[in-house]
């Protein structure tokens, strides 16, 4: 028997084929064709899997379900209210999918935390029943498996960590309404901007300048490393605030582990050691804690949590 | 059938004998007498089960288990390295209980946890399956519930919110060891420091003057309902964090209700608007996101969420 993850983006849909034991059999993508509120993707992503199935000689009862993660909030009932990226508007795209393909069970999440989920199936946190994870990307995304199971929140907005709100001086605002998200500093976009910052406020010789406006998260990331001073400020600055809420999270949730993901967890365990610190410092009453770790499984983490979504009991 | 709730204090041991409906039988209390590492307690809490029980002419047999609440942090497999107020280290308590009750099944957990599971069953927040209860008191406790159960955490810290870092001036140190505890500002302790603060910081005019350094958390919500400036100062500051760690728990778990508990919780109304007036500030991703609303079953919160978890799988 088999099971299929589906990670639904703006740009690209990614699907993978999985054994039930965690195996990828076969990975691939299709474009993002948006159009009539998802009903065109939905059609495209529906053949391309059954074009699939029938190139690989495997038959739709062999398929115990499909898992689909998408980019905006998913209701306890499988309803989105809104996917900003995809054009998706009030809409049940589990139960539309079903129905395209001979009502396979499929399973709806958040992208970022059926992530999270696919981490703690095969990728940095397998073994682990309890997982947070960060993706730091152009956003903050946020997933949260406890006891294997991903929350997803009454309301949509489990493990929204990206916008936990960490600076009061923030003046700008984020794309949620809030000022002072976490995103709004430690994402790479955010990571670009505060240096642009620091720059702008400081003469201070610094080989960050050499880039100027065009500047990026993994810049700013060898510049620290390299051991530019303003760029470890930068870095100070970014992981005291993921360090602030990750202790959040620990003393809501006390996972195992935190999974960092996402473009910018390619610094490595610099980036890590360095949130550890202030997370220690955030969190003094005790130290058996969840430690923060690296993501494994990169952009495939999406397929390999729907996959998993698939096999579970709602 | 009935289960037996025990909600474990440093003063006093609260017991009800509850049917397996979620009705009190009968509700009792026993002094906490210390020594030996517990077992003098645990042996008192056994004979008076046993009394009971006796009394009510109700076999052995027909008790389902029992559920018992601890104030400290409890581990996975039901270790307890330390409750302070009990002087108890390293032990076992259910399995120690269960010992001297001819084995019948005891489940322990944190009693800011259990109280959770208590308004979640018979409470506030009946109904719902997903809770986050805040007990405003000598500290804060904090307690979650998730699909009806509650979350302990990998480490015993599930609902410490109490520990969250709200405040980066802070120059006392918490019990925790940390600075700018949630608990340092907005327990009844907290509030009153607060107030103490903000007299001697101020020549203002002020109704809480007269309390002098004996002010209590109570009389400076009472002045704050009267219109008293300064005492209104400290209650925004003490609901502004509220709100704010709240927003961190909607964005992490994402409840149905956030229920406020607690002797703080008795100034009402004047307390939940507040708080959500800060939450809602912090919160702007969505409107569509727990209510905070005010505990129902007061003390007896522990005792039903004990004699609730005595008859959950764990």
């Amino acid at each position: 028997m088999y099971c299929i993850g589906i990670d639904v983006g703006g740009t690209t849909v990614k699907l993978g084929l999985f054994t039930e034991k965690g195996e990828l059999k076969k990975k691939w993508e299709i474009k993002s064709r948006l159009g009539e509120n998802g009903k065109v993707m939905l059609e495209d992503i529906a053949s391309s899997v059954r074009d699939t199935l029938k190139a690989e000689n495997i038959p739709e009862k062999d398929i115990t379900g499909i898992g689909m993660g998408v980019p905006g909030p998913v209701q306890p009932d499988g309803f989105v209210e809104v996917c900003v990226n995809l054009h998706w508007k009030d809409k049940y795209p589990a139960k539309e999918l079903s129905g395209l393909l001979d009502n396979i069970p499929v399973k709806l999440s958040n992208d970022a935390n059926v992530a999270a989920l696919g981490e703690t199936w095969q990728g940095a946190a397998k073994g682990y029943s309890d997982v947070v994870l960060l993706t730091l990307g152009t956003g903050i995304g946020g997933g949260i498996v406890i006891n294997g199971k991903i929350i997803n929140g009454r309301h949509g907005l489990g493990g929204e960590i990206g916008h936990i709100h960490v600076r009061d001086s923030e003046k700008e605002y984020c794309n949620c309404g809030g000022q002072g998200c976490l995103e709004q500093i430690s994402s790479a976009t955010g990571i670009a901007r505060e240096a642009r910052r620091i720059m702008e406020a400081n003469d201070t010789d610094t080989s960050m300048r050499k880039f100027g406006n065009a500047i990026t998260a993994k810049d700013v990331c060898d510049c620290a490393k390299a051991g530019d001073d303003l760029a470890n400020r930068v870095m100070e600055t970014v992981c005291r605030y993921l360090g602030l809420a990750i202790s959040h999270a620990a003393l809501i949730v006390d996972p195992d582990v935190f999974v960092i993901g996402g473009g910018v967890s390619k610094a490595g365990t610099f980036l890590t050691d360095m949130i550890t610190r202030y997370y220690d410092y955030y969190t003094p009453i005790s130290k058996h804690r969840g430690k923060v770790i690296l993501a494994k499984l990169g952009n495939d983490a999406g397929i390999y949590g729907c996959a998993r979504l698939a096999l579970q009991e709602m």
